[in-house]
């Protein structure tokens, strides 16, 4: 276990400015910061290069674009030596945007969103309960998001 | 409940390029989509409007700023009615990055991320489990993420 | 414990066509069970006396109404002494159209129907559980109902 | 996902005195509503063509029809794929009223009514359980139903 | 379902004191009764006929007879069709002295007297859980059995 | 903790028959058994004094006493430690024939015979979930009971 | 089952003073318990002989040889009758430092300690959960170890 | 976190052996490992000092100090933050020899070992459950403890 990268105060209040608007200019960090923007740019570099920054992306309103419902769903297996297997398949279904080995109870725990109940309905049935490798889901709807935020830097 | 905005197809190509790297000039997605870079602007800016679209940032790597551990936490309350109180100081706690309302046994339903064991056991014992309402927790640690997206726009 | 009322097979076919159609003219039962009008009047008198028969209603359907959430809740209350004012409570909310004391973990076990997700979120956080006997709920939420029908008289 | 059509208050006035009793005049409804009968013919029509009404029936009392047990049943299959066919061996048990597929841990969650514990017994060990899809059954047994009521239109 | 046999007062004291000492002199019950030891005679018979009163057993303290551990099984099988086979095999281990088909999470629930915790390790992974049918069991030990009596009659 | 008298085959031969009927004359056993019936009267006096056989009783029928409904009630109390006064409340309800301190997740876990599913409501409803100490209780009632024996002495 | 052999107040002083310290002097030992260092040595090798005193070892501090996570975890077979097989499995992973056979709904309970959350893990998913007996497993993992001590001698 | 001092294979040879016999002389280590006794004597120094040794004890066996049972208890606590009160009332309970805080459903989990079911009995509803923070416990009862043994160094 290698440890991570060490990254100071400056960093961090850089990497938080960018978490929330990563088009920011490094002319207006520098100034909120009181260093000089070449300072900016070096630590922005060094992040990129130790992949403490992977990327940009835009922050889109998942309700917006249709996806009403949002669910996790714990997955028991027929056995737990076919975890791989069951992930491979589950991977290839566009509503299960996150997956995760978790301790406790389930074989898999995922996070599913869909446009619709109806929607819902047919992923379970249909698509996600007619993998051969699964034996049961536990779906626990979210009836509400109240936080949602990026970790500390 | 209004309906979601439509958007067509165009819009979910810009929307994808977008999520994938958010500094990506219009241009090369005009060129990629077959269009002029002028719709290009025309769709984002209607979709930053309608606020599909909420904003950028830059994505890091949670394990390279030294959080280890990522677990999800179900949190039974003394009273179902204390929903409201707790929220609002587990809202205070950095660690908890998503809270959810959802079905099933549990009455709020975290996902927490810290930087070691010894630091969830003491934002467990010492923070969470010190809020009056919280009668018990049962806390699922991640041991593996494997799949992680966003949404297909 | 009293014995319920005798009914033989022409009083259940009766019974089955008018759980089928409550308009149904005496005089077509009359001649598809092969007896006289007045023979039908009088056992459906008869089964309305005894109570067998309570009314009649007309059948809705409720998605058309715009009752998209079914959803069966499973209530934990903070003694079980407090069910009869609990149950009070739970009367007084529309949403609320069955309710159930049952073997099993549940103090009370109720079917809710509302119009959304954001309803039932409203029914579940503000109005069921601001109940002050309810210390937990957990929610199944019904996807899908592919068998729905009277018992057979 | 199409639109619920549209009713307004006297349709809804309408329909709670036709969910209540089925054979009201519409004379009668006219005078209580303040509208001539024949706007009630109408709004009956459009609300029959709508498919909101679907029919009409009589109510009867289970329990003087000799139904004195009445139970919900969580189903849990061998695996989840298999639902579909189980469904259809449900199907054709008269005891079986209702069924649902929830989210929550069954596979298939139904409600049964039969004449005593001894039925049931056999129900259960002998037909429902003697379905080759079933693992395993939880069954909850009503003992009370304070609240059965229709939905409000 | 038959109706019981009819009891009255005088029956049910008769039992009484036979379901305390079945060697309790007729003449003795006459007196405390206030009827002629013919009279308790007849009832006493009655109640054999009716097979109300099935026998007579000395009752022994399980105890000194060395059987220290008490304790409850849920047994779940592979299958719910298995019931029949696996009560068969269960029936053939003397520890089992009851078994029940119960509503709830297990396919049957035993009750089982052994002479030791050795003993009882023994029974559960070398005969119970040798059952091929049996998919796993949950054993709930008696620790004190602090009521333990007749029924009313 | 006082050793078991012993007992050897003899005993175990004289307990069995008496086990099995009450009244069996000594003169049989001793035929039976081979020995005197000097010998028998002895081995059932040093059993007596020993407390191994501590009375007889009339076997009686339950359902023809009335008694329909036999269930299993694992009960949780507010507090662990309310768990005498519990009892001792739980020891004036005449249904309650058992009552457990056992491992697992109940406090007190009963065993209740009553006369029809009406009478349970009202026991558990009325009666058990009145008691001030009962948090919940989870209720497996007993449709089948295929063994029911005595210990191998 | 053997009685344990009999040990008297100054067995268990000295039993207590090697379970603190295996070094400690005889000479200490008696003058800290005013007998002589014979009969010190006298005690000891009595107790090694009845194989209460079955060896010495070091202290050793696991969190500093580096395994930083402990964990307890109930596995659930496919098959009660897999018992043994399973855990010849089991005997084969160093990391699986305790195993219990525990009434409660696990079939097989064991203890496992490794070096980070990647080895946790590595060990689950590719060793414990590659053993084909295995149908599920529930991770405890251990935050905190507040008690750690031998039992009083 | 600091990082655990590094330790080489000589290190991990000798820690086995002391951990496999804590009197075992410098010596026969030396000449097993081909190094100087001297070597051996630096090693254990530097573990000493490194705290990675903290003692020496004698290895006894439970089962002839008279211990019967070995049991787990999940111990639920009225509220969360009695976690730190309930704790220190539990180290005053010499039966309870390990308290582990884990994820999970429980709020502490200990390790309990006492001498008979009776006295298992005994601390279970007079001790444990008297402590006032205490809910509810979940006892598993270990019948069988086939593997038991120390990390690998």
């Amino acid at each position: 276990m290698t440890q991570p990268p060490r990254i100071d105060d400056l960093d961090r209040d850089i990497l938080n400015a960018l978490m929330n608007d990563a088009r920011i200019p490094y002319a207006e960090m520098a100034k909120r910061f009181n260093v000089s923007p070449a300072t900016v740019h070096v630590r922005v570099e060094k992040m990129r290069a130790a992949e403490i920054i992977t990327g940009t992306e835009v922050v889109v309103n998942p309700k917006l674009l249709g996806y009403d419902v949002c669910c996790f769903i714990g997955i028991n297996l027929n056995a737990a030596r076919d975890y791989h297997s069951a992930l491979a398949k589950l991977n290839e279904l566009d509503e299960v945007v996150e997956a995760y080995y978790t301790t406790g109870a389930y074989n898999i725990f995922v996070k599913l969103m869909c446009k619709s109940i109806e929607e819902l309905q047919y992923v379970l049935i249909d698509k996600l309960q007619a993998i051969d490798e699964v034996q049961s889901t536990e779906t626990l709807i979210s009836l509400q998001n109240p936080i949602n935020r990026n970790v500390q830097p």
